[in-house]
């Protein structure tokens, strides 16, 4: 097996794909940032009352699904059909779990926008609390379904 | 304490930064991508010979550190000095360290501009060694060194 | 009747649009610059002779089409197959009418490519003018036409 | 009286700056989108509990004061310091209230950037109600403050 | 014959191709950068061993092709299925070939994609060589195949 | 001598400019498309008339020098002070001369954001023209002038 972003000579390129069946496609990605109890509760306040980080979070993942092609050097541009992402606080992390679903109807798939939209997101949940902790992490950005393509499914 | 990004009501802002004085300032920050020995097999060959994924990965995050205000919500826009990436693979992991350092002259810091080129060039390793393994995790995304402002100097 | 943007736990998402058609599609949108007639002057001059006000917004209201997606937060990315930016002036109003018609192949309505186009122009030309006129108004921004998709024609 | 933006052949340029001052420069902008009662409806019922469309418009409008020169052709590149919007429903109009505040420590002022945060910020309210109903306006962009440039205070 | 990018009034518009078939399409352009026997053993020397001149020009040039619509005001965005960059040495220019494949399954060509894909590297290695050498020139850059679409197959 | 643009250990960097001076800079670059006299004699006829080739070229170009660092992976971003494009048809070439001219207060120097404005300019007026013909062939762009920094005048 070899990387596909590689030619023969070992030189990069954007994939040829124009003879891929454009097909309907789907991928989850998820993430975590860690934070400290006291930093996760300005979260929960905020969700509550006012000063909606999770909110903003979403909204920053959400339009960076739509720059991927433009952040990642290799990545087809690709009309994105759906993006939702799912920011989660838990007390017993502390912090905030994300989730990131991304569809599209094309000729490849979609696990780029959905890490992308996971990072994002976990990084402006850092900058709207990096105030009041610099400490925080952000942890376990992964795929954990991608399905559509011709590789076929997967799951984590 | 409360969160700058917000104001009294709740309702997010871009923090009036033009009072605070134009000072050196600098951010290091770090993060991994975790793979099989197998996946970073590629790593090591690439780089040694040729399929450069590191020096890729490299620019990505050199290009989305010049991005970070248009992906963070509520970042200042900063006329970025200088953006080293550091990308070491390391089979005891195994997986490749990457570390990102930026310098500014201007009114805010700039560890979001290191958070976000080091989260582009995780990505972009992800991105170029995908067809080989769907299951690598970027891992520990964190701030280790900030200097230069009013706040004074974080180090991790 | 429930706002489509938001999930029924009211949480911004991307519109899943992947089982929409993929159907020809077309909107139109108007607005307008209000502005004193000295002003005005300087645009009929100019189109005239020299010092193309109306020329520039027009380029600009084509390009901000192709951006839409980047501006406003929840909007499926677009082939656009035709933008056409009619910019008349009227001397009766004082000022400039505005009119974009946008059109796609693609599976949601191009109204805030339409939409988008007529602001930009409508900013483009107020930029060009300002050293003359700070008081200018941008007015009734509209959609005027909306046709193709499942909900039907739509006619202001 | 000529128009800075072209040159003595009439020619478009972006006009020179350099021997300007550094000084901190403010301006607010201001607009309103005009929808029936029941739209607002939505928009009243989203703040107090979910689906924010306020927030969202908000976030829309900071993020492209950021996009101006981008959009604008001959608009200076500046380094934002500050940007807030306000977004006040009201049921008098019906419709929102939109007045954006920037500032710069630059060579040249932010109208601009005033007026594009309001316009992508009533874009995108149009474009969170536009399921409930099409012909919402966007009427009365416009400067009502600006200050610290050559030109002095204008104040509308 | 006329310009397809104006109208009968000489407007600039861009042009409609909702009704052009969707069909594959392909493009490879040209050009070179031109610079001293010295300036060019640095790039060999880079390739050869470290500081990888070429490799940085490639993916600048792969990105630029994405971002063609946003630098040609009439250009419509495109879907690009493939992107291939080569760069070659030459001692008897002495300098740098470059020649860009650009294809897309789409109603427009890809001629100006490739184009822009050559012009971003040449740049990019204008940019990296011009500590050594200020006097380097970008020459020759043009369309050697475009095919595909309705106008049929152009070979220079 | 050795190219700033990588380290010691051959690693592309984003050389730290920190401790260089804030000095005024103007850097101007030139270039040319080369086309048939009947190719050219639609610019003529556009100039005098209606279809404004070289006036959207123009726009085109002084949009592009913004988006310089976006474009050339380890450029600088600068605040651009001044931009302006001269474009001259010529019978004699048969073609258009195209001169951008940019200065900048900052750290480093513009002749990139020179370069890219005539590369935009040149690809537009390609664009505008494939048309009619498409051998069309862009020639000679280099620096002509670069001064204001540490390294001193440099003139053709």
């Amino acid at each position: 097996m070899s990387l596909s972003h590689f030619d023969d000579a070992g030189q990069a390129h954007m994939v040829d794909v124009s003879d891929k069946e454009v097909t309907d496609r789907i991928a989850v990605a998820e993430g975590r940032v860690v934070m400290k109890p006291e930093t996760l509760a300005y979260v929960l306040q905020g969700t509550a009352k006012k000063g909606d980080v999770l909110g903003i979070a979403r909204i920053a993942g959400i339009m960076a699904a739509k720059k991927t092609a433009d952040l990642i050097p290799l990545c087809h541009p690709l009309p994105i059909t759906k993006v939702t992402l799912d920011l989660d606080p838990d007390e017993s992390l502390p912090g905030v779990h994300i989730r990131a679903t991304v569809k599209t109807s094309g000729q490849t798939g979609v696990e780029m926008e959905a890490l992308t939209a996971v990072s994002a997101a976990a990084l402006t949940v850092y900058d709207m609390l990096k105030a009041v902790e610099k400490s925080m992490q952000i942890e376990g950005i992964r795929v954990v379904l991608k399905d559509g393509g011709k590789s076929g499914r997967y799951e984590a």
